[in-house]
């Protein structure tokens, strides 16, 4: 229920005479026994189940919507922007497949587009308010967004791309507590469209022919739902297509995951535009879980929302664990907070501390390309009885595809072709040998792989890669994910580094992240980041920057980078030992506090 | 893992050198996005990531198998039914979509029929072994079966049915141990021939390209999966036609609805028979959950097994569960045993001893038609406060409709026309009011409704009714379930009966439940049963059947169905109270532990 005195605007008040449905209509060629899978579906159910149960929790401003709330503003909005029989849709709205872009912090109205905008039958396109103007500016151009959706914070951001016909609508985060509110306009005249069009109905049917409300979409499963661009690290952004299939099934797979339930909270600290954010804004829905909004989030405010207000789960990289372990507000939680850690487990120090703290980590992995996590490490009932050194290294791994998707393989490459995927004499991509040496590329295919990257076939067929459909029935079209991986004998996948990411010292391949890994099992070391950099002899060189955590009782003690390379020296090979320790304050952050190569390579992973 | 010394048969062992994978080969058209939703990927899966977890427990008999040894098993199953290259094929084996029946009690052969069968790309036909002869004839002619499993202890049923080139294997339950198992080898033979096609694979295309198993099925998610037939009231058995896609999304309902977990134990107390066990052999694997098989259920040995075994989960009618509570062995339980209770949800008194042993009642409704349960009786946050007479009047409701459902409506029906559908003037079914009063039909939608029945359009359009398209998107083909349901504000269904269980009572119509639901208040009644009795002057009027309760203080206060008429007259209207009490020893059981009459009203539910 919600607690504090404030009352939504009428656009978010549920029809009196009217209870939510979660009809979608179905199209003429439906069959009675097929609904398309989209994640829609799952916001007029809780309306419906649970309607007045808290959806959206937004302390900072001081509000909060219950599911029937949210879903009344949800399909206001739609009505705003579509409008109602061709009347009233908002300048710029082009039909079904309209490109929406939305440019928000994690405010309510980014979860609203995420519903709004699929209702009406268009695409959302989530922006990076960490881009430059001139990104956002080649985004919006590329995927021909006509209507933007800006929170008042960031509007600087797409001042004048409201040229070539395009609308912008500005929002005040206020709830309809600001009557000038631009965006609470917008949802009101979409919520007038919405009375009209059911007043319509009953002159016409009577009321006795009134019914749930039915949402007017004629949404097919692998309809586009958004287009996530990922900034990659060469060349001009790209824009991953999710669809309602995918988007559904792989909701269902980060609830069932993640543990969510009714009595969750969820804490958002992963920007919710990172591949929509990871479609929990969905996950959290079907599970009725509460999503707790915060358009700031640091150490301190994070502990708080712990501490104050029952936070059960968040996602987020590691340097924000790392961040959370050492601030002086940690203590031990009564609950226990599933915390999904992406595509880099934690070390054995971070995880003791973690789970000293009571933050339960599942690791998790994916890219942008699979709508976020498409593989977890699924913890062995022999794990058990082992340390918390052994069950880091194993936690370590990016383990198994998830529920809903297939299989995660890792492929053979041919290094002296510039890792190009090996085939045999059927045309078939060929498995590593499953003994965590062989190193090949991670493939992965299924529902919960993206379509393709928008308008850029030639970008797409570089990463999704066929193969001769042959006897056996062949093994189709399978997506490249860029990453270097090894097989365990159990089929895990572990990851060892980015192509890109791969340092050449003297011939030999060393991985950055390995040098990473071994750094950070020095008692002194928080995090570091290791890069390539030329080197006369031998081409290219280590080169780490180090954090060093500062817990009291080292205050002071110094420590040199000689010293740390004398600790690699006796851990990895002569030509992986780092030329250059740099011990610094805090390394160079981007988005979600990657550390900058991190950042980089999280780019194609989920850190966009 | 297995606990015991028993050592499963080769075909029931993985092969060594080839870790499992759950790639299931995609067809030529299907894109690197789409993966078909079939259950099989789910025990593939599990055999992946918990190879060693204990999948089957089979105590009566002395075996079990982990995921990595049932999956073995199924595709060793599969090879034996289909062959290698149309080689080796089982006589009777017809391709894709061979129909292949099963007659088997709560045993492992069932569940891996549920996946061998699929496998290979054949669909099941689970019979009843509660029909007789005669129906079972009739059931393995229409349906085609031409291929015939059957347990040993059954077998007398399918006597003289090898002809027409039906083939039928007979299984001793033996998991290996007795080598004469005509069931058994015919496992042995699939995995001779699994083994050839491997062998075959390594010689043309060299162990370099060796990769995970592949499954060589070319299942697509809208093919058949089983054939389930139904008694029905009248007339012949109808066979439930249930996809693939249908499958997997019921499985995944009723395992998030069911809180199964990889701790969970599934006891089977339901029949695997019974609407494909309610999907719940792919619910319990996707799960990672074991399965605890048992030929003969009977409250003894479920009281055993809940206390000895560590079960978590059962499905069962509310006959079972009182059974239960009043059995000699019940006492409370350390763990919750979740207790899926379908069609009619427990009376306060049995809902209050349910409580006080720790299980916990899951109300959940549907039919063979919709994969067994579609809908769920949510528990809403304001019903903490309430005493258990209310929750239990709360919880009779059977609610929404599941995740992966459609919306459970209830239409209007026009009574002066045999209850057929009112549409309004678009020709649409129209909903009945929400006041907990107006009567209709319920009816359902969407990915886990049924096909329809096997080779009888006549049966199916009578229940599966279109409606025009028209302006407002139209609202599609609609599945009629038969039972007659009020509404409530809430949106939830609830069930008043079954229109053929009506009484009519001087032109009036009595629900037959309601007059058992306030028998039920009786603190001396345990269950009842009323039904329509011809009566010269009100053409009909009830007659109630009743069971007392023997709790130790009531014993020897006889009570005679005059006083119980007393207990009536006070609480319904003349017509309805029953002309006739008898006060028996027990209601004559039917499939399930129904009592008669349900036996005959849940046989369309998921009783059959």
């Amino acid at each position: 229920m919600a607690s504090s005195s404030y009352i939504p605007p009428p656009s978010s008040q549920p029809p009196v005479s009217q209870p939510f449905g979660l009809r979608l209509s179905p199209l003429p060629h439906h069959a009675h026994n097929h609904s398309p899978l989209t994640p829609l579906s799952f916001l007029l159910r809780a309306a419906l189940i649970h309607p007045d149960r808290l959806a959206l929790d937004h302390p900072e401003r001081g509000w909060q919507l219950t599911f029937s709330q949210w879903a009344a503003r949800s399909l206001s909005f739609a009505f705003a922007l579509a409008g109602w029989e061709g009347k009233g849709a908002l300048e710029g709205w082009k039909g079904k497949g309209t490109r929406v872009a939305i440019l928000c912090p994690n405010a309510p109205m980014i979860l609203d587009a995420y519903h709004g905008v699929l209702a009406a039958g268009g695409a959302v396109v989530p922006l990076n308010y960490r881009n430059s103007k001139q990104e956002l500016g080649y985004v919006l151009e590329h995927s021909g967004a006509s209507i933007i959706l800006v929170d008042w914070e960031l509007k600087h951001l797409v001042e004048g791309s409201n040229g070539q016909g395009r609308t912008i609508i500005v929002s005040h985060d206020s709830g309809g507590q600001d009557p000038t509110d631009p965006y609470e306009q917008f949802l009101s005249h979409g919520r007038s469209l919405w009375d009209a069009a059911q007043a319509a109905e009953d002159r016409e049917f009577g009321p006795s022919a009134r019914r749930d409300w039915e949402l007017l979409t004629t949404v097919e499963e692998t309809d586009p739902l958004s287009v996530c661009y990922t900034s990659g690290t060469t060349g001009r952004p790209k824009g991953v297509v999710s669809t309602h299939r995918g988007t559904y099934l792989a909701a269902v797979a980060n609830a069932l995951e993640s543990r969510l339930e009714a009595t969750s909270r969820y804490l958002w600290v992963l920007p919710a535009f990172h591949a929509c954010g990871w479609t929990y804004p969905w996950s959290c829905t079907l599970s009725f879980a509460t999503q707790h909004v915060l358009r700031r989030v640091d150490p301190a405010t994070i502990w708080q929302a712990l501490k104050t207000s029952g936070v059960t789960h968040y996602c987020g990289a590691p340097t924000v664990h790392i961040s959370l372990v050492h601030h002086s507000g940690a203590e031990r939680l009564p609950q226990p907070v599933y915390v999904a850690v992406a595509a880099s487990a934690p070390t054995a120090d971070l995880l003791a501390r973690m789970e000293s703290l009571n933050l339960v980590p599942v690791h998790v992995y994916g890219l942008t390309e699979t709508y976020g996590p498409m593989t977890r490490r699924y913890a062995a009932d022999s794990w058990s009885g082992l340390d918390v050194e052994s069950r880091a290294k194993l936690m370590a791994r990016q383990g198994h595809a998830f529920l809903t998707a297939e299989e995660a393989r890792v492929v053979r490459v041919d290094a002296a072709k510039g890792n190009e995927p090996v085939r045999d004499s059927r045309g078939r991509l060929v498995d590593v040998r499953r003994d965590g040496t062989e190193l090949g590329e991670i493939a992965m295919r299924g529902n919960i792989v993206m379509q393709g990257y928008y308008a850029d076939p030639a970008a797409t067929s570089k990463v999704v890669v066929g193969s001769t459909i042959a006897k056996g029935g062949g093994d189709g079209e399978w997506f490249l994910s860029g990453d270097l991986a090894v097989r365990h004998p159990g089929g895990e996948v572990e990851i060892r580094d980015r192509a890109k990411d791969v340092v050449i010292s003297g011939g030999e391949n060393v991985s950055s992240l390995a040098v990473e890994s071994e750094l950070a099992t020095h008692p002194r070391v928080r995090e570091s980041c290791v890069v390539a950099r030329k080197h006369e002899k031998w081409g290219e060189r280590c080169h780490a920057f180090v954090v060093l955590n500062d817990a009291e009782e080292d205050k002071g003690k110094a420590i040199t980078g000689e010293e740390l390379k004398k600790w690699c020296r006796g851990r990895m090979s002569g030509f992986a030992v780092p030329e250059w320790i740099d011990v610094v304050q805090e390394l160079p952050k981007v988005s979600c506090g990657r550390a900058m190569k991190e950042g980089k390579r999280m780019r194609r992973r989920m850190f966009h």
